[in-house]
């Protein structure tokens, strides 16, 4: 059995990126809730419906998600009805399309195996895209021409 | 307002593979036992000691971890000790490194930023990795290539 068995963990947690990160959204409500916005469901009422949440858990959740500015609100009023909110992403949370695309292609692949209809593909060409460990220097497709494709 | 802002999620929970890593795996204590793994650290003690995590939790959490295989246990025995288990990736673990990575990645970006000292490199040629969306038919660099670099 090799050393590596028996060390500590090289980098504390309180500068580490991942336990950040995991600390911050290191919850199944959390991760759901970000799934609806990802996919353009961004009213209450809707995400209630989608995921089932309690209600007061979800109130308790955006708030939260507004507080670590990875959500934002934006006021909306229909017709005979008080004006309510709705949570779109800000520029940092969508940037966690990359960790999130990266969670779906591994969900994919080990617990709904050939059930997904979802394909990441280029908006643009249509090309199909994954997510993967590239070199630095090497150009990614830029997260604006990224779109999903649901096959129904 | 676009009509994106009023409809439901294109996809169902049971269909949708980011839905399921979450429901797997969102739960903050479940992704710092997986860093503690990742990391080289898979004693029942050591883990406890680097996260701070209540006995009971974390004894639940592994078993959990090993039901699903992510984890598998593997037994080991220092002198004039019982025989204990420590933790190791199976493949399917191991490929959560990309998500995990694309979570510290930005995690690193916006919540720790100017503080991380891990590099992502290749193991063979130093070379500077990060995660980003690419062309399926892209190579990508495989994970047994990858390293992590700690700047102490």
């Amino acid at each position: 059995m090799s050393d590596k068995m028996n060390r500590r963990a090289p980098v504390a947690i309180d500068v580490c990126g991942m336990a950040q990160t995991a600390q911050l959204l290191g919850e199944k409500w959390t991760l759901l809730i970000l799934r609806e916005v990802f996919y353009g469901v961004t009213r209450f009422s809707d995400i209630q419906a989608d995921i089932g949440i309690p209600k007061a858990m979800l109130t308790k959740r955006l708030k939260h998600l507004v507080e670590i500015q990875i959500l934002q609100r934006r006021e909306y009023q229909e017709p005979n009805s008080r004006a309510r909110n709705a949570y779109l992403l800000t520029p940092s949370g969508r940037e966690l399309a990359t960790p999130l695309l990266a969670m779906m292609a591994w969900g994919d692949k080990y617990h709904s195996p050939g059930k997904s209809r979802v394909t990441l593909i280029n908006k643009n060409s249509g090309a199909a895209l994954k997510i993967g460990v590239i070199e630095d220097q090497q150009p990614e497709v830029p997260l604006d021409e990224i779109t999903l494709r649901i096959d129904t």
